[in-house]
Order: C-alpha cells, then sequence, then structure tokens
C-alpha cells in the first residue's frame, strides 16, 4: 500500500490551544491532488467533519489549517483527518494512515485538563538502586547476620563483590552498604553528567535490599539513613535545580509492617484497628501480592487504607511531599493492580483519587506509574502524567537492536515495524502525555541493556542515542552510563564501579554530550516527532520545534553504511544547514532533500544551525 | 510482511466457556517451526502468559490449546497469543497477526456476562418505514392538508407517487399512508420471503412521517392504527414464531410534546412540572437535538425523565414490553449522543441503566443501539446486544462495492483492505456480541444499495450474497429485496411496489434462497468466520460450525473470473464436498485445497454436504 505523505504537527506554531478551541494544521504534499481535507471529531460521540483550509504552501508542502472547537464535557478530545482525492480517500490518525476511517482508539487525542507539569519533559532522570549507588557512611551499613530475612541472615559484602546468582536465593538479603549519604556526594558527579533528576527505588523502612516490601512509610530505612538525611539530599538536590520522586510501593506492605504483624496487627487478630488494610479469604488466609507471601496486598476498599495512604492530611503520599522533604513526584510500584479487596477492581477510581491528593499538596508534582506492558489507558490525564515507558519505548528498542523481548524470547523486526510499534504506542496518549513518558532502556527489573547486547559497546551507543532523542523524558539506569552490565534481578543491582579505570569513558562521554545536547536543543525535549525513513536496518526522525530541528539516524546494520535521502521538507522546518553533533560533519538541504550517510551499527545527530 | 498462518476458533468444539474458565485453541501450521504458544492475558491488570499444549494434528493443522481462568472481578476478559519460533514470535489477536505485543484494545475478548440472547443471531430482520410499507387502512390515511406540520400543510400522495425532493423541504411532511394493517396484510409475504423479525421505523403518535419526533410516547399514531391494531401485530406475529422491534426515539422529543409545548410545559413556563425535562440556558432558550428545533433534548440527569423513559413501572420503554404487546426489543435512535444537561454525558451510565429496565421486562429482549460510527464502547456486555452495522459492515462493503463511503465521498479499497477492515471492526466487540450486530447494506438514514451501484443488479446480488451470510443478523430494509432504489433520504423511503410486475424476480428469488440457506445453515447464524482469500477484487470467508461449513467466495472484477485454491486445511472442519448453492456446482477438497472459479461479479455460497 502506497500511502501519500500527510503529518499532523503537533506543536506551535501549528498547534495551539485556547480554552475552547483548538487549532489544528495538516501538512500534506502539493503535488497530491487532495481536493479537501475535514478534521472529524465526536464532541458529542456524534461524528462532525469541520473542513480544513488550504492556508500556505511551503516548498512541497501543501498546509491545511481549522479550528475544532472544545466540548465542554469531555477531557480528551479526540479527532482524526479525512483527505479526499477525485477517486479515493486517505485517513490520518495517531497510528498512521489509511484508507477508511480509523477506530476510535487510533484517533489522535488532546489532553485538554490534568496535563503532565511542564517541567518533567525538560529533564534527564538517574535511578538509583540505593544499596548499590555509593556507601557514603559505612557506620549504616547492614552488619553481617544482623538479622534474619525470609529465615535466612542478612549478608554483608564488600563493593562490587559479585551479586549472588538468583538461584542461591540471596537476592533479597545480602547488602552493599550504599546509602543517602552517598548519593548526596555524588551530586557532582551526577551534575556533570547533566542529570537533572532523580528517581531512587525504596527507601522506606524495610529488612529487603530492595525495600519494596515496606514496614514503615514514614521513615527512611535506617541503613540508608535518616530522615533528616534525606531532608539534607532533598534540599541539596533544589539548591542545585535539581528533581527527585520516590518510590510508592502502597500496593502491598511487608508482614513486617506493624499494621499486618503487631500484636494488635491485622494478620492473626480478626478485631485488628487495621483488619481491613487487608483481604482475608473465609479460612483466614490473606491475599497477596502475585501470591508472594511476605508481601501482603493492601484493600483500597477501606477508607483507612485510602486515609492512610492518600486521603487523610497525615496520609503517607502527602508527608513526604510537605517540607522538610518536598518531593517533586512519586513513581507508583504496580499502579496498575491497586485496588479493592483483593484484586484491581476500583483501580481507575483509587488512582484518580490518588491523583487529587498528589496534585493537592503539589499541582506541580510528577505522577509517574510503573507499567511493564501496556499503560494508555492510565495515561489519558486523568490519572498519570507519565509512565515508566517500557511499552512504548523499551520493549520496541529492545527488539529492534537486542533481538529480545522482555521475556527475553528471540523477536526481530525491520525498522519500518520498529516505527509502526512506536506509533502504534504513541498514537493511544496525548501528546502532552508523550512528552512526560518516563523512557527507559533498562531498570532494576531488567538485565542491563549493554548485557542483552553482548556487551557491544558500539550498540550501545546506538541505543543511548535513541533514548537521548525520543519523544519523553529520558531515564538513566545508574551505571549504564560508565559501561556497568548485568544479566536480570538480581545481577543487573549491581554495585556502581567507582574506580574509573573500570569505565568505558567513551560511553560515558556519549551520554554526557547527548545529555548536554537535550539540554540545549527544545526540540528534543518539547518538540514534535516525525518519521523521515524507516526501512530495514535504518530508522530516521525528525524532532522539531519551531526554528529548531534535531534529525536522529541510525542504522543498525552490523557491517553496511546507509545512504538516506531525506525529504526533510515534509517537517516545514526553515533548517537547511545541519552538523553531526558528535563529529562534527556539515550537512546541507538541497531542494528540500538532505543527503546522509549513516556508517554501519551506529546512528548521527544532525544539529540545525 | 508474511505471517504465518494462525487462527483462534471460537465456536464450539474449539471454545467452551464453564463458569470460571475458558477452553482456548489455537490453529497453525504443522510444518511451521513455532516451538511454544502462550495465551497472554491481565486479569489483574497484570500480565500472565498461560502455555498452551499442541493437543493434535489435523492434515496440516496444528491445534494447540489452554484453559484460561477466568478473573472474577472483570466482565470482559481479554487475551491474545504468542507464539515463538527458534528466531522470532508472532502474535495472534482480534485484527490478526503481528510481530510484537498487541494493544489491548486489539485483544480477543470474552464477555462473561450479559450475553445477547440467543435468538437474535437466528433471525432475519426487515426494516419497515410504516408510512411507504402497505397501506392496509385508507380510512387512516393522512388527508390533504389535514394539518399543519413546520408551517406547511401535510400533503397526502398517491401511492408510489415519487417523493418530494429534498430541496422542495416535504421531506417529513408528505404522507402516502403505510400502516399496520398493511404490515399484518403483508406477514404471508414476509414469511415466504423469510423474513423472521420486524423492525419498525417509529410508530408512535407524530406530526411527522417519519415520526422521530414523538408527542406520545404511549400511543400509535392515529395515522398508521391503534394501539389495539399493534396489539394484533405482534400477536399474529408471535403466533407465526416471529420477533419485532420497535425504535425507541428518546434522546429528543417533539417540540408538540406535552411535556414541551403545553400550557404547563416546559417550553414557556420556568415552573413547569416537566421543566427538568429539557435543559434551558439562562436565556431560557432549549438545546435541541443537533440544533433542529423541533426537537429539544431530553435530559437524563432529570430524574423524573429516567422514570418516564426507563426506570419507574410504568416507564415507556416498559409499556411496550408489557402484555398485549410485548415486543421483543428495542432499538434506539442516536443512543449514544443521549446524556444530561444538552450533552452525551452519563451516557454510559443511562445505557446501563436502560439495559438493566428492558432486560428486567425480559432477559431476551434484544437491545439494539443506533450508531452510524463506531459502536465498540457500547458493545461490550453492559450495554447493548448489538449495533446497526454500519461501522462493521455496511461501511466496508459499499466502499468494496458501489466506491463511496458514508458521505458519499469516493473511496477504493482492494479487498484485502475490506478484509482487514472488517477484522479490525470485529476486533473489539467480542464474539457473541459480533453474533447478534444488525447488519445491513442500506437504511432510512442512507441512500439504497441498488442506487449507489447505478442500479447494477449483478452486483446488487453481491451485496445480498455477503449481508446473509456475514458473521451479525442480516436486516432487510423493505423493498431492497424487490429492487427498490432510491437517493438519499427522503427519496430512500419509496413506496413499496406491490406491482409484482415492477419487481426484479431475480434478485426477490436471490434474497429468499439466501435467506432459506441461512435459516438452513447454522454456520451462518452462530459460525465462526475465518478468511481464506484477500486479495484485489476478490474475498472468501469460512463461515464453520462443527461439521458444518459455508464458504463464500466474491469476486467484484466486472469481467475477469478468477480461480482461487482456498486452503481449507485452516479450518479444521471435515466437510470435504461442496455444492453451489446457487447453480449446483460440486467442489471437491484435494489434498486439504478446494479450488474454485469465481465469474467476474460475482459470488458463490458453496454448501458442505
Amino acid at each position: 500500500m502506497n500511502y501519500p505523505f500527510l503529518f499532523h504537527p503537533q506543536v506551535t506554531p501549528w498547534f495551539q490551544a485556547s480554552a475552547d478551541t483548538l487549532l489544528l494544521t495538516l501538512f500534506s504534499e502539493r503535488d497530491t491532488p487532495i481536493r479537501h481535507v475535514w478534521v472529524r471529531h465526536e464532541p458529542d460521540n456524534e461524528e462532525y467533519l469541520i473542513p480544513m483550509k488550504p492556508v500556505s504552501v511551503q516548498d512541497r508542502l501543501q498546509v491545511w489549517q481549522a479550528t475544532l472547537p472544545l466540548s465542554k464535557v469531555e477531557e480528551i478530545h479526540l479527532y482524526c483527518f479525512k483527505c479526499l482525492t477525485d477517486e479515493t480517500q486517505w485517513w490520518l490518525h495517531g497510528a498512521g494512515i489509511s484508507s477508511h476511517i480509523p477506530p476510535r482508539e487510533q484517533h489522535l487525542r488532546f489532553n485538554s485538563q490534568h496535563q503532565p507539569p511542564a517541567w518533567v519533559q525538560d529533564q534527564v532522570f538517574y535511578q538509583i538502586f540505593p544499596d548499590r549507588f555509593c556507601d557514603g557512611d559505612p557506620s549504616l551499613s547492614v552488619k553481617h547476620h544482623e538479622y534474619q530475612y525470609g529465615g535466612k541472615a542478612v549478608i554483608s559484602k564488600e563493593w562490587g563483590a559479585p551479586v549472588s546468582p538468583h538461584e542461591e536465593g540471596h537476592g533479597a538479603s545480602e547488602f552493599y552498604g550504599g546509602d543517602l549519604v552517598g548519593i548526596d556526594k555524588k551530586l557532582d558527579y551526577l551534575h556533570s553528567l547533566g542529570v537533572t533528576a532523580l528517581y531512587l527505588n525504596p527507601i522506606f523502612d524495610s529488612p529487603s535490599n530492595h525495600k519494596y516490601d515496606t514496614q514503615d512509610y514514614l521513615n527512611v530505612d535506617r541503613h540508608l539513613g535518616s530522615n533528616a538525611q534525606f531532608a539534607d539530599l532533598t534540599r541539596h538536590l533544589h539548591q542545585r535545580g535539581m528533581k527527585i520522586i520516590l518510590d510508592a510501593v502502597v500496593n502491598h506492605t511487608s508482614t513486617q509492617h506493624p499494621w499486618f504483624c503487631s500484636p494488635e496487627g491485622a494478620h492473626t487478630n480478626p478485631d485488628s484497628p487495621w483488619r481491613s488494610f487487608y483481604t482475608f479469604d473465609s479460612n483466614g488466609d490473606y491475599v497477596s501480592w502475585k501470591g508472594i507471601r511476605s508481601l501482603p496486598k493492601l484493600d483500597f476498599a477501606s477508607e483507612q487504607v485510602q486515609d492512610a495512604i492518600y486521603r487523610a492530611d497525615d496520609a503517607i503520599l502527602r508527608y513526604w511531599m510537605r517540607a522538610p522533604y518536598q518531593i517533586d513526584g512519586w513513581r507508583f510500584d504496580v499502579i496498575h493492580m491497586l485496588g479493592e479487596r483483593g484484586s484491581a477492581k476500583g483501580n481507575r477510581h483509587h488512582v484518580q483519587a490518588i491523583r487529587r491528593a498528589v496534585k493537592q499538596e503539589n499541582p506541580d508534582a510528577y505522577v509517574l506509574g510503573e507499567h511493564f506492558f501496556e499503560a494508555s489507558q492510565w495515561l489519558q490525564g486523568d490519572q498519570e502524567d507519565g509512565a515508566m515507558n517500557y511499552y512504548g519505548f523499551a520493549h520496541p528498542i529492545r527488539a529492534f537492536l537486542a533481538g529480545q523481548d522482555i521475556a527475553y524470547h528471540p523477536i526481530h523486526i525491520r525498522a519500518e515495524e520498529l516505527d509502526r510499534w512506536l506509533k502504534l504506542a504513541r498514537a493511544h496518549i496525548p501528546f502532552k502525555n508523550q512528552l512526560a513518558q518516563f523512557n527507559l532502556l533498562d531498570s532494576h527489573d531488567t538485565a542491563r541493556f549493554l548485557y542483552l547486547l553482548g556487551e557491544d559497546k558500539q550498540t550501545m551507543q546506538l541505543a543511548v542515542t535513541l533514548l537521548l532523542t525520543y519523544i519523553g523524558v529520558p531515564s538513566i539506569y545508574y551505571g549504564d552510563e560508565v559501561g556497568l552490565s548485568g544479566g536480570n534481578d538480581p545481577d543487573c543491582r549491581r554495585c556502581f564501579p567507582w574506580d574509573t579505570t573500570r569505565w568505558d569513558h567513551a560511553l560515558h562521554d556519549h551520554y554526557q554530550r547527548l545529555i548536554q545536547i537535550r539540554r540545549q536543543r527544545p526540540s528534543l525535549r518539547r518538540g514534535d516527532i516525525q518519521t523521515l525513513y524507516a526501512g530495514s536496518h535504518s530508522y530516521v526522525f525528525a524532532r522539531t520545534l519551531q526554528s529548531d530541528q534535531v534529525l536522529v539516524a541510525c542504522n543498525r546494520h552490523p557491517t553496511d553504511a546507509r545512504t538516506l535521502n531525506l525529504p526533510l521538507w515534509q517537517t516545514a522546518s526553515p533548517a537547511s544547514r545541519f552538523t553531526d553533533a558528535l563529529n562534527g560533519d556539515k550537512f546541507e538541504r538541497v531542494e528540500g532533500m538532505l543527503q546522509v550517510t549513516v556508517p554501519a551499527n551506529s546512528a548521527r545527530v544532525l544539529l540545525s544551525s
């Protein structure tokens, strides 16, 4: 199927929202015999077609515009474009172009309310697993055999010693001594890397090294530091203009939480004041997260749970958003599973309520959800600002570059499939939320990307280029930037190697340079994204915001360079001269096209000048 | 992209539902190197992969099965299939096959509750616009200039006289005298055609010929007959084992309804007992349907409206479902627009409540929604049983055969695009609801299909073949079966030509024969649907239910026959001998394949024997 060129820019000056209207623009090719264009929308569930006017011609580009009235009832406004030739019709929608009307969920969408905070899109996040980043105060560290966890004595290990294999079952009970003071000490390092925001894995009191089994939500784990030290850390971050978000693990608690295990706790006492916090069956057995007995699931049908977690004035989520901590947002663990009576029932209602409580404390807080898979239903504005973007970034990039899916099964896709996959994932999410998606290559829950690549650092640089230039806010998992490797959990949680002789400096410099470019270039942070080429091994997109433009051209082929002729005229950008950000090569647009050769297994980042 | 063969049958014995499990089956090709297959589902919003077992081999077919536990919380169960080779993976979902995980809305879905009544799928509906079908009692007919409508004297016309062109503005105020007695008199005709169920356009008291502006919901319009005559009609229908559904026009009333216009009515009286029935702005102006001033919109935020329409014991919808009428269901006019305060707000809630009220009167009633466009969100079980299937049937078939869309704009698609479009439309709807979709070629709201075809009766026969063999319940718009033509409303509402010399008898016989086949063949009413071929001009699908199988092979090419080799082995059916239902040609399966030549501009219907 040969589709004509059609594109809908979603940034100024082409896209402008007022309280009750949207100015919408469509680009087509001047020589395509398109006679009429309409915006289709369903403000009251009924179809209306609003004619677009041909307003200008730029080079080979025909520009169409129309103003869409916004429904006062709906918060999400869906629309798409119908283009008519003398013989047939083409529809432009969120997932691409089709020869017939697209289904509703592929319509483009504008979120007129509950937009993500603007600061999010400007960040470069850095994810830290606290026990493994830096040991700033060895006196705090867990001592060997200090206590029992899961029936075994905890283990204290030397910094950098190998993580025990999963099979040995020490995954959660061995400690290396990383702490908050360590993070605080490394702020200069992070700052020089270009990082602007931190996401910390859980830091509250918990017997495990990962701390996803909370036993006290109001105190920092004593082995990581004190509440006062955390206040110091957030103050230091904010003094540098940096942000911090914490991990909210409120789907379940530890069995060691007093709500559950104290003499008055829910577990053994049917008359417990916290009995309603958990779900018990007729035999008195409790519901736990995915059947893991150490993680009893909280019941959000309980008003007490709602109060304790988010609703009451002294709710946990509110507590850490206030002075002296004032964290800038929350990353919610397995938020899709949260719900009533041991299930995900009522999930939407509770996530909406959590959002309201968080935004009440700070309208500019970032509400980030953890979702390994599609999160579109939480990203329509009323629930989350963004999701950990496994579904729409990590999975497709992993498939394209590492040939593996999230279950480590083989998957092989061409660049054109990568492009369709990325578009399909974006299609279900309002543009503002796309900008606030939390993009990542890996995390504490997956093998490191470098490991998946068989330690191929050249391809890793290609992946990093995509991470730092794709739409959404990038997050770097601690150590990735120096070439730290590791298989699936727990091996992906190795200690940060502070001995710089062990670093891959080229990789580190690559991160640093791309972060710098991202911070300099508004188009990378807030710009449109437009595919210029997607073939077998090569994929090229433009990020455009007014006069600023960055082109990202990648070629995964292991041995062959690829020369591409890119239709820059499609972007409506005035940019005509470009410089390769990594090696200084110069490029010039000729008659709307830009010819570029991308070497094997690499990416070029071309900056407009 | 070359995808392997994969199919998921959704009928017994391959698909079996119990209260808490689903037996699921996947077909693959034996020689495809698929090593593992999983069912993917998200019962608590978290992904689970259930391994499928290779249970048997049939010819070239590999059969995989697994049992899926059903969530107790969800009413709709979403799933898809992941297939792994040594090199890559394939996913089978509702809309087809992809090289990566499909988005959630393309997952297959099982509606475990609120299933459509089983009788619906066995019907052949016949839609009657009462003023134009048959004048059974001329004494009832509107008299020339009997009253004023829309500022003009109403017009009485002779049966069969041309309908006034739209431009003259008599569309709604000219009458031909059709009535309920006329319908009653033609039950033998309908019975001999094979029709089993009627859908009547509105029959309640209203000044227009279309009666979409109701002035009394509890009385049949006196020009169509009396309530007693309607009771007679329904009794006669039920005596024949036939069904009837009526048009529920409850989004708006006529301005002539006493709620609105009586001295105590809402229009001019702010203290009216019915003031809350409508929505008034601060100037006292009322909200009307699409701005048409004669159709003030009801406000479902009003408990009085809820009571009057569906909730109270004497609600309108309940009234006609009880003796002596006992209608078998309702077709709800513009149901997607119904809502609160002049908008579609709260639509889902009210449609759910309407469904509950209707099912309370008769759990076996058919809840049918009118939607010109996608209705998937109303077809998940909790709202409608089926929709007037413009979106998933009429529009694609019209595009494929008539080259026009619903706005009469040109559209040209290949058969493979038709197939993808039909699949995409089905993908969002549970299989049981697909079987209860109300398929149509045309209606009182569109040009007649024959007219769109430029009176090409051969292509019309092809279209009729698709209507009567595609998944869903077919509806014939009165007169289509004898070759009645007509452009868009009001021309599509011409009088039924009872003079049989004016009939296209070949077309009539074609309808009759296909209806007969549909009624004889359970696979056409309840069977699976499986595409066997889709190319440029030719499209072939199988309907299969256990040992019963019907193959439908169509070729729209105007001059060239097409010989196809159909992979019957993909259907797992034991059928090997087939007879062309229309001309008796015999066919035999050889090594899993069936070779068939389809003449130009025609369709074959091959019946297993």
